[in-house]
C-alpha cells in the first residue's frame, strides 16, 4: 500500500478470529441437542457441575460470616494488586501447604478457576504450540486455547482402569511444539482420584520430555473413604507444576469466582519471566473480587474439617446410589468414582440401535423422562454420559429410577434382536432398528 | 519434521509471546521511578486512581445493604450465564436508558471495566488490525491489545481547547486496517466532558470510515456544574457502539469488578456474529462475582441522587481548590477539568531545566516533598502530570502547597537564566543546568 487508505467505504464489522475461535464445546453442544422435557415430569438436570443448583448443598456459616464482615470493612472495596491482596495470597499458600512449599509470592489470585486455567496456558504455550489435555476432559482448555492458535491435543484415559492415564499414549502425544501437560485430578468428568505412585509415573514422563504440568486440583480433599488425594506439585522433584484452584468447588461457591494459581518451581526451571509473565496477563482484568478477597484468610481458616467431611460424605453416598440403582438399568456400566462430584456411565450404544450416538440417547431420555445428563461428546467421550452427585437424595433416587425405566423400554437383547431378523412384526423400536443403525450392532 | 520428535531434552520453559507482549504501561513506568519519599514528610499519593484509597470517599448505604442482603441469598453463589443473569442485566439495561434504547440482550456483564474494554478490543480487532484511542489516554487498551499483536495508534487531544479531540488527526490516522476508535468520555487522564456538537463531529468520522466506536464512559454522570455528560451511542444514527461501563467510580467499589459493555447496533451491522463472539469470549471466565450480581438490580436502583450529588460537589471542589493553588505554583498550568476525577497540570519544563524529563521531576518532587503525581508517560504525554482529585480536602491542600514549594525552590526564570549566563556564582540548581539540560532551555 502506498500512502494513508482512507477506511472503509461500507459497513463490513466482523468478529474477530479469536471470538469466531473462542468456544464452550459444553454450550454448543447442548445448544443443538433437542432437550424439551416431558411436560408431565419435573425435569431433572443431573448435567450442570454447579453443587449449588439444587440448594442442598450451601457453604459453611464460617464462609458467609467471612463475607459478611468484609462487606463492613472499608479496605475491601478498594482495587486489589493484580495478583491479588499480600494477606490474601499469603493465606492461600498457607491452606495449601500439602502441595509443598508455597510462599505468598507463588500464589496468583484469579477470577475463578477458569482464569486460573487461562493464565497458566496462555503463560506457557505460543500460538502453533500445544496442551496436552485428557481425554475424556474438561473442555474449558479448548476454550481458552483454541482462539490464541494453542493446539489441544488429547491423551486417553481407561476407563477400564479407573480412568488412570494410558502412559504410552500419553508419551507419545508430546512432541517439540508441546508446552505443557493438564492433569486433572480429582477428575471432572471421571471422578477418579491417582494414586501416588501413578502420579509418579506421569512425572517421570513430564520430567523425561521437560514439559511443565499444569495440575488442575479445583477437586482436591473431594475424594471418598479408601482414597487418598495426592497433589502432584507435592511429588514433583523437578518437574515445574503450575497447580490451580479456589473456592469453587469445594467452598460451594461457584459463583463467587475466587480461584487461584500456584507456581511450584523447585529447580527455578519457569524463572522470572514465567511470573512476570502470569503478573502481566492478570493485569488485563486486575484481580477477582476484593470483598471475597479480604474474607479469604478468614475463610481457608475458620471453615471446620467437618463440613468438608459432611459434603464428601454426601456426595460418596450419591455415588453409591447411583451406582447402585444404575447398575441395575440394562445397557448402562456406571462406573464408580473415587472422588469429585461427577460419576461416568458408558452407554452400551450396540444395545441402543434406536440411537445413533449418545446425543440421541440423552435427548430422548429428556423428553421422555425429564432427566438430562451430558453427553460423553460434551468431553470428546462418545457412548458415556455425566451425571452430577450433588443433588439431593430423593431427586438422585427419582432421577435412577427414571433412567432405568429408559433402558428398559429402548434395550434391544440380543434375543430381541434375532426376533427382528426374523419377524418384521416387532413394535415400535423395530422401525429404527430396521434402518441405518443395525449395522452396527454386529 | 518426518515421524514423532520426543519432546525436549532439556528445561527451557519461555513465557509465552503473549505474556511478554502484555504490559500495563503504568506499572512498568511507576516500577522503573525513584520513588523513595522524603522520611520527615509523610508522602501523599496522588497518582493512584482509587477513590477508596484515602477512606473518605464511601459507596452509600444502599450498595452495602443491597450485598448484605444478597449474601444471605442462597442464589447468589451458583454460577452465573457467561453474559450475566437476566435481572442484572435487564437492570444495566435500564439504568443505562440515557444511551439509548438498550434491552438485556444488549448488556454483557464483565469482571470490572477493564474485561469489558477487553472484550470490545478483542471481538471486534484481529492481529494485525489497530485500534485508535486517545493521547492522552488510559492506557488499559495498550495492555490488552498489544499481546495479541493489535496495534494501537493514537488520536491527538488539544490541551488547549479542553482537550477535544483533534478531528483532522483522528481521520487521518484510520486506515483500512482499523478496527475501532475508542472514545473516553469523561476522559481519563483529562477530566474533559465533550459537548454533543463535539460527540457529532466524531460520530461523523465513524461514519464516514465505516469504523465502529467503543465508548469507555467508566466516568458517566462524574461532571462538574456547567457541564453535561451525553453518551455517545445515545446521538449515533448508524454506527455501532459499544459501550465499557460499571459501578468501579461512580459507585465507589473498584475492587468489586462489576463491569458490563452494552451493544448499541441501530442498523444491525454488528449482527449476530459480533454478539456470539462477545459470549464466546466473555465464557472464558464465566462472569463476574454472582454475589454482586445479584445485589445489582438494588443497587443501581436504590442509589439516591444525592449520593451522586455529594460525590460529584467534592470531586469538583478539590479540582477548584487543586487548580487555585497551582496556578501559583510558577513553571505548572493546570488545566480545569469538566469531570472525572483527575486534572492534568503542565510542567513547563523549559523552565525547570535540572530535569530531563517529566519523569525526573515527578522523582524529585517525590524525594523532596513525598507528593508522588503520575508522569505524562503513562498517558503517552511527556511534560504533564496527572493528580487525582477524591483525596481529603486537607490533603489535597498541603499537597497542593508542597508542589508550589517544590516549584518555587526549582523554577528557572528568564531573568536567572541570564544571570547563569554571566554569573556562574549561583548557587544549587547551577550547578545542573551547566550540564546537559542547558540547551533545551532555549
Amino acid at each position: 500500500m502506498s500512502g494513508r487508505s482512507q477506511g472503509r467505504r461500507a459497513w463490513e464489522v466482523r468478529a474477530s478470529a479469536l471470538a469466531r475461535n473462542t468456544h464452550n464445546p459444553i454450550r454448543s453442544i447442548v445448544e443443538n441437542l433437542q432437550v424439551e422435557p416431558n411436560p408431565e415430569k419435573q425435569l431433572i438436570a443431573l448435567s450442570v457441575g454447579d453443587p449449588t443448583t439444587f440448594g442442598n448443598l450451601n457453604p459453611p456459616e464460617q464462609v458467609i460470616q467471612a463475607v459478611r464482615e468484609s462487606i463492613e470493612w472499608h479496605t475491601s472495596r478498594g482495587y486489589g494488586s493484580m495478583v491479588g491482596h499480600p494477606e490474601a495470597r499469603q493465606a492461600v499458600a498457607e491452606y495449601s501447604a500439602h502441595q509443598g512449599p508455597v510462599t505468598a509470592d507463588d500464589v496468583v489470585l484469579s477470577s475463578g478457576c477458569s482464569h486460573a486455567i487461562e493464565l497458566a496456558i496462555t503463560v506457557l504455550a505460543n500460538s502453533g504450540q500445544n496442551v496436552l489435555v485428557p481425554r475424556p476432559g474438561f473442555l474449558i482448555y479448548k476454550t481458552v486455547a483454541e482462539g490464541l492458535g494453542i493446539e489441544i491435543k488429547y491423551y486417553k484415559l481407561l476407563p477400564n482402569q479407573q480412568w488412570k492415564v494410558d502412559l504410552e499414549d500419553l508419551e507419545n502425544q508430546i512432541d517439540d511444539d508441546t508446552a505443557a501437560i493438564v492433569v486433572i485430578n480429582p477428575s471432572n468428568p471421571c471422578g477418579s482420584v491417582y494414586e501416588k505412585n501413578h502420579l509418579n509415573e506421569i512425572l517421570d514422563i513430564a520430567a523425561r520430555n521437560c514439559v511443565p504440568i499444569i495440575a488442575d486440583e479445583i477437586y482436591e480433599h473431594l475424594v471418598f473413604s479408601g482414597h487418598e488425594f495426592t497433589s502432584i506439585a507435592a511429588l514433583s522433584q523437578d518437574v515445574p507444576v503450575i497447580t490451580c484452584g479456589g473456592l469453587t468447588k469445594r467452598f460451594l461457591v461457584p459463583g463467587w469466582r475466587m480461584g487461584w494459581l500456584i507456581v511450584h518451581d523447585r529447580h527455578n526451571i519457569l524463572g522470572k519471566e514465567i511470573r512476570k509473565g502470569l503478573c502481566n496477563l492478570a493485569g488485563k482484568i486486575l484481580g477477582p473480587n476484593t470483598l471475597i478477597q479480604r474474607a479469604l484468610p478468614t475463610i481457608l481458616k475458620t471453615t471446620p474439617q467437618s463440613f468438608f467431611d459432611e459434603v464428601v460424605l454426601f456426595i460418596e453416598n450419591q455415588a453409591k446410589l447411583a451406582y447402585e440403582e444404575l447398575r441395575r438399568a440394562p445397557g448402562l456400566r456406571p462406573i464408580m468414582p473415587q472422588g469429585a462430584m461427577y460419576m461416568m456411565i458408558e452407554i452400551k450404544m450396540a444395545q441402543f440401535p434406536e440411537f445413533k450416538t449418545e446425543l440421541q440417547f440423552v435427548e430422548r431420555l429428556v423428553s421422555e423422562q425429564s432427566v438430562f445428563c451430558l453427553p460423553g461428546e460434551c468431553f470428546c467421550f462418545p457412548n458415556y454420559m455425566r451425571i452430577v452427585l450433588t443433588v439431593p437424595e430423593d431427586i438422585m433416587r427419582e432421577a435412577c429410577q427414571r433412567i432405568v425405566a429408559f433402558c428398559q423400554e429402548h434395550i434391544v437383547t440380543k434375543d430381541k434382536l434375532k426376533e427382528i431378523d426374523t419377524n418384521v412384526v416387532l413394535p415400535n423400536a423395530s422401525e429404527v432398528i430396521c434402518n441405518d443403525a443395525l449395522p452396527r450392532v454386529s
